[in-house]
Formats: C-alpha cells, sequence, structure tokens
C-alpha cells in the first residue's frame, strides 16, 4: 500500500487559478504562493457577500483512540464525492500544526485518496499564516516585557501577567521557564510560559475575526496582565495593536488548494480543538458558503470538544447555521474503545464493539441536543466484518440518525458518493432546528457545568481555588456572559484520558480559568491538559528527510 | 518631504514576472509569492550556471552613526543608475530583520527614491524566509532538550550545550532564561538563552550553502552540546537534519523584487554584521553573476565588519571575486565622528570634518588591504556645503581612491548615474588583485589579533579565561583553520561603542569564542556585545498602524 505522501506527491495538481475558476474566482482575486496556492482576496469578500450562502455540513467523530478515525479524510473525501456528484462544494479544514507533525501525529491534510495537496507545504510553513501569529504573541510579550523593563508606567504586577510566550512547536521544556536573568539591562526576572501557537488567544482572534476592523478591536482587547490595583492591562494600553495586526495583515486571509481530484479546499486558521476552540476561520468558512452550494468543514478532536465548540463558540459567534453533521467512527475505534488491544482490533469481536459503540451513543445523544440532523458515518477499514458494519447501522437507525458507509482513503471521492448522498437527502428532508447548548448570559459556574454534566456526562463539577477566584475576577472585570471555551483531553469524554468509552460516575476538575478577551471566550482548562505538548521518544521529525533533488520523505 | 512608505505605496509596480523577463527568466522557473514577490528555482540555476560571471561591486561603510549614511539607499540607487545607463545590473541584498523594524531602526529597503519594493512585505515577513529558519533552529533545540529528557543516551552535559532558541524579535528578557522547570514531565532544568534569528547559525548555513545537499552536511555538523567526555554531540546525532533540511527547502531559494524603477533585486538571507557575517546569501550572489552583468551586493555596517567578513569569509568560502568597492559615507556622519552633535550637523564644520573624516581614512586603508579597487561616494544631504564635498572628494582622490557623489535618496537612478560611471570606469580600468586578509591555516588566536591590529587598529587582544579555554577546545577537536567570524559593536572600529572617529591605543576584548561548525567558522565575541537585541523606551513598533482598508502606515 502506497503511504499518503507517495500518493501526494504522484497526484498530478491543477495550477491553483484553474481551481478557482471552477468557483468563479478571477485570477486577480488569488494572491499566488507558488503554482499550488493562493490567498483569496478581501475584494473577492466584497464582490461575493450578498449572495445565499450555501449549506454547512460539520464532519465530527466519536473520541479520537490510536486505531484512528480519519476525520479529515472524510471531510476531504465528502467533498470529493460531491465533485462527483457533479456538486459545488469547498472543504473547509484547519491549517496543519508543526507541532504534531514533527511530534506524535505527523502531517494532517487528510490519507490516502481523500487528501488536500500539496501535502508537503501544507504540513509545513503553508502561506506562513501560523508564523505570522506566532511574530505577533511575541511581539506583544516583548514590548510587556520592555514597558515593564522601561519604568511600568502601566504598574503591571508581574506576579499578575497572563500573556504567555508561543512557538510553534513541542517543546516542554519551554512550558514553565524563568525569563530576565542577567543584568539590569537584561530586563525584569519573572516566571513565564510558553504554549503552542495554534493554542495562542491571537490564533482564535484570527479564526473569530470579521475583517481587518474587528481585528484590531480584538487585538485591542487582549488582556496581557492585571496592575497592582487588579485591573486588567491590554494590548491595546501597550500600543502593539497596529504593529501586530500589520503582522497578520496577509494571515488573515483564507487560503485556497486543491484536493487530490482538483475540488477547492479553503484551508485556514489552526486552533487545536483540546486546548483551544478547534474550528477553522469564520472567515473562510462564509466565504466557502458564498463561493459553493455545500460547504465541509470539521471541528477538531471528538464531537465533545470541536462539535461542542463549534456550536456554542464559532456558530454563535459568526452567526453560522449548520445544516447537517457527519459524525465519523471507524469499527477499530469503537472496539478499542470496547477496551479490545490496538494488535487485537482486526479480529471481529462483536461484544466489544457492543461496548464501545457506548461512546458513539454519548455523541450522538450529544449532538442531538444542538438539533441538525445526523448522519453517522463508518470510515471502513479491510478488517471491517458484515456483522460489524451492520450493527453499527442498525445502532444509529434506531436513534434516528442517518447512516453511510465510507471508503474515502481507498477510494477518494468515489468512495464518499454513498455517505455524500445521504448527506443530500438528510440535508433536503431534514430541517435543521438548530440551537445553543446554553444561555450565554448565565453565569461562568453554570455554563461550565452545562458543559461538564450535559455534554461529558460528569456528575459534578470540582473547581481549584485558584480556578473560582479567576471566576469571580472574570464576572467582576465584566465578562460574564462569554461563552466557554473548554481545554480538556481529546481521549475521554472525562478528564481522565484512560477512561474509554461511555464514563459515568466522574467528576470535571476545572484547575485553571482564564478570560480571551479579544477572542470573546472564558477558557477553562480541566484536569491535567497541557497547553504546551511534548516531543515523543522518537519524534516524527526523525523520520523526515530531504533528497539532493528537495524531496520530502517521512511526512505522514 | 514624503517619508519612505508613502513614496514605496505610491509607486506603480511592475508584476514580478515582467522584471523577470529583463533578466530572460521563463514564468515556470518563478514560483510566485503574490504578484511583486517570486522565488527563483533550482532548476533556473542548472540553466544559467555555466555562464560567465559579471561583475561584483560591494558596497560598504563607514562605522554607522545616528546621523545615517544610506548604505542600502546607496545599493539601490546605483543599481537603478545601471539601468538608466542601460546595463543589466541586479542589486542583491540581505532581507530585514523584524527586530530592528519594531526596535529602534525601522525597515531596511533602501529610501526615498531608491527602494526595493513591495517595502512592507521585505520588512514584514516577505517570503517567510526568517520564519523557516526560526523554525528550524528551535525544532534542533527541542529535540536535543527531549533527547536529555528521554533518557540522554548521547550523554549530553547539560552544562555544555551551546544550540540556543531563537526568535526573530528584540527580546532583552529572553537573552537569559531558566527553561524546563516542574515536574517531571516538564522536561529537565537547564539555563538557556535565546538569540535573535539573524544571529542564529543556522542563518549563516542558509547563506552560505551551495545547494540542498551542502546545506544538509552542514546542518549536520552543527554542535548543539558536549558531552560529559567533552565530545561534541552534533544536530547528525540528534537525527534532526532531515526534518530542518524539510523546513528549509523554500528558505533557500532566492527572492526576485524589483526597486522602485523596476530593475531586479534578489534579497535573499539576512545574518547581522555585528553578531554573525553580514552577508546575503552566497546562492543569491552567485545566481545574481549569472544573470546580469553588474551584481550590487551590500555588507552590513561598517568596513570593519561587514566587508572585511564579506571578503574573509564569504568570498574565500564561496570562491567569489569582487572587482570594486564602493565604499560610502555622509558629511553628516563624518562630522559627528569629528565630534559634533546630532542637532548642529548641519552646520558646516570643516574642522570636525577633517577630525572625523581620520574614520574613512582608516576604513580606505583597511579595503586596500584586500587588493580591490575602491570608489568612495558621498550620500548628499542638502546641508552638505561645497567645501566640504570638495574637502572629502580631494582626500579620497590623494589616497588613490575612486570618488563620486550620490543624490539617489531624493533622485532614484538618475542621481546615482555619475557614481554608476565612476564605478564602471573604475572596473574597466583598474584590476582587482583580490585578496584575504589573513591565512585560513593560521592558529585561531593569530587569525583574530590579525583582524582586531590590522583592521580595528587595536595594540593588543585581550581573552577572558573562558575564551582562552574554548580556543584550545576548538582547535583540539579539530577547527583550528576555520575563518573568524567577529561579533563587535558596529558604532567604533574598537570595542566600546563610544569612540568614534579613529580610535588609537586600544584593546579588543574577547568574551566568548564557539565554533559554528556547520556555517564553517569560529565566532568571537568582543566587548559587551549582545546577540539578542532589546527594545528602546519607545518601540518603533507603537508607530506603525494598519487602515481598515489593510494600508500599513509608520513603517520607516
Amino acid at each position: 500500500m502506497k503511504n499518503d505522501i507517495t500518493i501526494a506527491q504522484e497526484a498530478t495538481l491543477h495550477h491553483i487559478k484553474e481551481v478557482a475558476k471552477t468557483l468563479d474566482i478571477r485570477e486577480d482575486d488569488l494572491e499566488f504562493y507558488g503554482k499550488y496556492k493562493a490567498k483569496l482576496s478581501d475584494e473577492l469578500w466584497e464582490q461575493v457577500k450578498d449572495r445565499k450562502d450555501g449549506k454547512l455540513i460539520l464532519v465530527t467523530a466519536i473520541n479520537p483512540t490510536p486505531a484512528g478515525e480519519g476525520k479529515t479524510t472524510i471531510s476531504v473525501g465528502l467533498s470529493q464525492a460531491f465533485g462527483k456528484l457533479n456538486q459545488k462544494a469547498i472543504v473547509a479544514l484547519r491549517e496543519p500544526s508543526l507541532g504534531p507533525c514533527f511530534g506524535i501525529k505527523g502531517g494532517a491534510s487528510g490519507g490516502g485518496y481523500s487528501q488536500v495537496v500539496p501535502m508537503e507545504d501544507l504540513n509545513l510553513h503553508f502561506t506562513g499564516d501560523f508564523h505570522a501569529i506566532t511574530s505577533a504573541n511575541n511581539l506583544l510579550a516583548a514590548m510587556m516585557d520592555n514597558h515593564i523593563h522601561q519604568g511600568n508606567d502601566l504598574n503591571i504586577d508581574t506576579n499578575s501577567i497572563v500573556w504567555k510566550r508561543c512557538l510553534d512547536m513541542n517543546d516542554r521544556v519551554l512550558r514553565n521557564t524563568v525569563v530576565g536573568l542577567g543584568r539590569k539591562v537584561d530586563g525584569v526576572v519573572r516566571e513565564d510560559h510558553f504554549v503552542i501557537t495554534v493554542a495562542s488567544e491571537i490564533m482564535a482572534i484570527l479564526c473569530l475575526a470579521d475583517n481587518m476592523k474587528d481585528l484590531k478591536i480584538r487585538l485591542s482587547k487582549i488582556i496581557v496582565a492585571y496592575n497592582y490595583d487588579g485591573e486588567p492591562v491590554t494590548a491595546g494600553q501597550l500600543n502593539a495593536v497596529g504593529a501586530m495586526a500589520a503582522l497578520l495583515k496577509d494571515a488573515i486571509k483564507p487560503n485556497l488548494v486543491q484536493t487530490l481530484e482538483h475540488t477547492p479546499a479553503i484551508i485556514h486558521g489552526g486552533p487545536f480543538a483540546n486546548i483551544a476552540h478547534g474550528c477553522n476561520s469564520v472567515r473562510a468558512t462564509k466565504m466557502g458558503l458564498k463561493l459553493a452550494d455545500y460547504v465541509i468543514t470539521e471541528a477538531g478532536f471528538g464531537a465533545d470538544l470541536g462539535a461542542e465548540k463549534f456550536f456554542d463558540i464559532k456558530c454563535r459567534k459568526a452567526g453560522l447555521k449548520p445544516d447537517a453533521v457527519v459524525l465519523v467512527a471507524t469499527i477499530r475505534a469503537l472496539k478499542y474503545n470496547g477496551g479490545v488491544a490496538k494488535a487485537d482490533l482486526s479480529n471481529e469481536n462483536l461484544d466489544a464493539l457492543r461496548l464501545g459503540t457506548a461512546n458513539l451513543e454519548k455523541h450522538i445523544e450529544n449532538l442531538q441536543k444542538f438539533k441538525v440532523p445526523i448522519v453517522v458515518t463508518l470510515n471502513r477499514f479491510v478488517t471491517d466484518t458484515d456483522a460489524e458494519l451492520e450493527y453499527v447501522k442498525e445502532f444509529c437507525e434506531n436513534r434516528g440518525c442517518d447512516f453511510a458507509l465510507s471508503e474515502v482513503w481507498e477510494k477518494g471521492g468515489d468512495g464518499g458518493v454513498e455517505l455524500a448522498k445521504k448527506v443530500i437527502e438528510t440535508i433536503q428532508t431534514k430541517e435543521s432546528e438548530f440551537t445553543y447548548l446554553y444561555d450565554e448570559t448565565l453565569p461562568l459556574k453554570d455554563k461550565i457545568e452545562k458543559i461538564a454534566t450535559e455534554i461529558y456526562g460528569a456528575k459534578a463539577v470540582a473547581y481549584d481555588v485558584a480556578a473560582l477566584k479567576a471566576i469571580d475576577k472574570i464576572e467582576e472585570i465584566g465578562f460574564k456572559e462569554l461563552p466557554i471555551c473548554m481545554a480538556k483531553n481529546q481521549y475521554s469524554l472525562s478528564d481522565d484520558p484512560s477512561k474509554l468509552g461511555r464514563p459515568t460516575d466522574f467528576v470535571i476538575h476545572i484547575r485553571e480559568v482564564y478570560v480571551s478577551a479579544g477572542a470573546g471566550f472564558v477558557v477553562a482548562i480541566t484536569g491535567t491538559v497541557m497547553t504546551m505538548p511534548g516531543l515523543p521518544k522518537k519524534p516524527a521529525a526523525e523520520n523526515v528527510d530531504v533528497s539532493d533533488e528537495s524531496v520530502i520523505t517521512g511526512l505522514f
């Protein structure tokens, strides 16, 4: 079997202007980055903004397992399948981060014959958006520390600094640092922390901003620290907004690329779904809806994280109304959730499947709370047996969900036609009555508890003292009515990654709470989840190579 | 008077494919980054590599002063002037760093009517080369710290780590840090340091590498630390080379842009000249020499730093032979060197001029040691008097240098025609007998002392104990025969930035010495020069803004 990068490199790509032409985008509205990538201009938005929106389809999944689910592969394959049916569709995804690319996961642009290309560019620097975010984030940090060093007119309490530096890298030693050591000219000593760029508030802002004006307003609201009177100090007060916005000038424009079948893909923004809000940019999704009849978008990790935040943060803030949800699972992942070891997943095991399907069940129940029609799909593996597939099909249909198999990894768009037809049928026959999980005006704790109990299935929420104090403070300074961005491990519905399936009788622990005033949400960090990942014993980076002729290998 | 960014934004740019056409470059050999930037493909090099080289002209200057000398402005203006004379010329410059852009200096793409454009792109992310270098640098650091955390099979002594993290940012608090604090999963605690990206060895490697193969060999030689037996541990041993090379795959390709008069500019690589080797990439210079009859390139800061390293490192390593040197000064800067306060520089002062011209004199003497014909040019200001200009002209001609005035800031290429004609005449009538200052095979201390005494004019060199130990170590492990990359403040010929003019009777202090085995030189750090700059009281970043229509202002 060929691996993903080989398939991607063997593909003949169309010039991106040809892909744009299928969406009636003129060459003048493209800003090329090589032959196969382009940014979509602000002028294009002005031309299309009054058009009728296409249909919005969210692809989400059960909790991820080492067995792999293939959510991105399904998203890409589904959009290719729409192409096979001569439907105008766009897949709108997040940009991959260098952290997992060189860490444990490898690339993130789909797999097999359902990939977005050029695969290497996507997984490395792409059009530089993440680097721009890193620069803007760290410029703000440098300006803050310099302000303190140069006299601290804003009276910043160095023990109450909340702005962190960032790198798009898995680098555990940067989680907890001390900076400013040395002599007087080397700045003020303080504890500091780095997060991975995809967890930066600037990433969230980029993904939620409507335009340059809105971006600047959001940047100005970022709280970097509190002063000795306990009042917030913002990026606006540090006079950092203009320079940060200049750094982000191109990064806020959506990127157009193509799938292996030359259908259009808009790839823009990339917050992680465990430690951030997990959705691609609002601008990308909105642009897609004006350009195509169907936009297939993805939210990160399981539906407990990505989908919940997609609905309660992104859709709410952007006024988006999803028309259908595709919920992805695999027989293997369900059996893994049912307790089967990774090595034994190829054997038929209906008992374990039944047990593990509890995870799928909970996600179905959760998604039904948002009142969007659901299509469950199984990303089919050769080892899946008919009995296993039939069991899941029936399980879903009994719960009012539509169902279709997918074979897009192996067959590309052809392998997704059944799913695409089912999605179209669902949209045409079932009305989305999309609603949010919670009312924004509820107190912060009520919102956290609603997510923890109704989505995760917890029996209660326990707060660290610091988290409780932070909640009081955040409400006091006027941010009570923001939605919640939960940070939780992706593997379990609980905050303990070892609890697979559908855990019950557990408590969600809230360790830390802070407000992202520019993004417009309050982050609640649960369990031991970390905003700066580490590299594994043998990092994926060790497999990557480049030939003397500049051909990259080992990027998966 | 219009400011630089206004002039740049008012310019009508040609599509970069039109600029390429003037060099007979086919559209297929360009990788576009928008309409006005392109990378030059490896295939283009294969097509042109056997052509005869054009003439190579180095632009250097006296020691910089707050009065401004305009070395980049002269370089760009001179290339425009060649255009006016219907000569095929390329200006080959370094890419600007975000550090000075947001710090004290502002942009670095020329000035007035002699600029490289698009000015904002150049000064911000450009084609992402620096971000790629930052990522590769920090991936290596993360892999090294992860190696230690995961068991330290290579036996790395955490007190003997020499690899530093980097950011393209002026951020003084990152000079001295402690990383790895927290729990066991957060890595091993150790002292760490960040340098600005332009001081990273990877920047030097990118600028000196011939091609991807050479790049990988150089990356593999990088010494990141020493083990408990005192032996070097390399990037190759950490299996980091392939991934780093993948990150640098596009960054090693030269970038083509244009001047305000649509003549071609190749902008690639950007090591600082005070804390690194200060020259644009070898690939860019070599490509330029194949594409044009004249390549005008620049080395950073004064001739004591940039030019010396250009000759002794870049030209030696790349086998380049410069045909002429243009030495830039201003009447104002010479008077400043003669002790005149900045506020009084507009008044005629022949005594101060005579005094300050000692700085120019020393640079002329220095450049003559390399046996390349010299043309001195004065970047003319309205306040310069005829008597002042005449004094300097005569001074230079008495020392065997050609001389020409420049008015390229105000008049663009037309203001450089006199200089261009003089340069052509010099090249046609005077043979370059280019030679190096020192023999590579000399011991390290002899090479350091040759530069300190013969170029800087020091009476002696004093070494810190740590520096002496490092020199012994470096010679012991086999790097005796590398050239020296001096790190010294740019303002003075000495290592004390307050000593202007032509200081005498001073000692150069060597604080730290380390080998950049991949770059292929030994760095000697003098005085108090720092490899991570800081921001000033009011950073230039505070002036930058972006309109709602994405027009940038305040970038100078």
